[in-house]
């Protein structure tokens, strides 16, 4: 299964590409960074990260597509951007019949490090040593990505789970699914409210 | 001149088609709405709002695509949403390199009734008499999609202004550029600090 990590931005729009092959393996597969230049207009910036994001999804066909959930509390001078750049990554993804995966910065951290609030550069060394990388992914956006898609290979409900049980699941990954059941619940209460 | 206004929204994005003929004359020429079902994943609900507005501008060839510019002081359940729809409809006029305006809802009503705290009715009946429409347009976003094309109409610096100079502007017009005037001179201060 190959899992396309996106870490999305209006500047600089991280892209991770993964293979998650037998058990517990995954391979690096590639990633990079989509640039667009701040001196040109927002339809135009949008049009070169979705272009940038359609040539990596056509040459590495990924049976999923998994970005970066975007929240309106988050930065409000950056937030638009981002939000429209998770949405090109959408987009892109829905038009080729590609699965979308929503993971937040705290799922992510949670799942590759197994600390919901941990710093960058542990995160950055996760994904080195997880994907045997001789070197830490840079730059910041890059290892997002590849964290990205790392976390959801990994999630308890993902593709590597297989025909495993709940009883084989890593530290990370069983935080990982008590957390999340602690937000299902908190979101059936918000809504039953 | 064929302006296209967009009243971007996930569940409900409008969408106001005018000409703008010689001098002040603008004529209406579509209005419709473009919807999602809240039902379905965002990654679709944004596919079928980019469908529905690709098919509007190529059915329609506009010369500028007019759209509501969105701010993360924004009701923040929507916002995010809201944007992504704006973002789509950037995409899409990017993509056939249609000139993209964005106009904040201040400039819209002050372009259209003259006061830029007008309420909804106001505006509606605004453009049904710009439009010489025999009812008011419905529902809202449909209104708002042709205000938002009126209101790049009939910017100071618009298409109509042609050899005409600022002292035959109107007054929703004069109140118009003095209000951007502001807003600019506002942006040079804030930015100097």
């Amino acid at each position: 299964m190959i899992i396309c990590g996106v870490d999305p931005g209006l500047t600089r729009c991280g892209v991770g590409v993964i293979e998650a092959k037998d058990s517990r393996k995954l391979c690096y597969v590639h990633v990079s960074v989509v640039r667009s230049d701040p001196e040109q207009s927002q339809d135009l910036r949008l049009l070169h990260i979705y272009n940038g994001l359609v040539q990596h999804l056509d040459e590495y066909s990924p049976d999923v597509v998994s970005i970066e959930r975007v929240f309106a509390q988050a930065n409000r001078n950056t937030v638009l951007g981002t939000a429209q750049a998770a949405g090109m990554a959408m987009l892109a993804a829905a038009q080729r019949g590609i699965p979308v995966a929503l993971h937040t910065p705290t799922e992510v951290k949670l799942a590759v490090t197994g600390n919901g609030k941990a710093e960058k550069i542990q995160v950055e060394r996760m994904v080195a040593k997880i994907l045997r990388l001789n070197c830490l992914p840079k730059p910041a956006d890059a290892a997002d990505a590849l964290a990205q898609a790392i976390c959801h290979a990994l999630r308890p409900s993902g593709a590597l789970q297989g025909g495993e049980r709940e009883q084989h699941l890593t530290r990370a990954q069983r935080q990982w699914a008590l957390a999340q059941q602690k937000s299902q619940l908190q979101g059936s209460v918000q809504r039953g409210m």
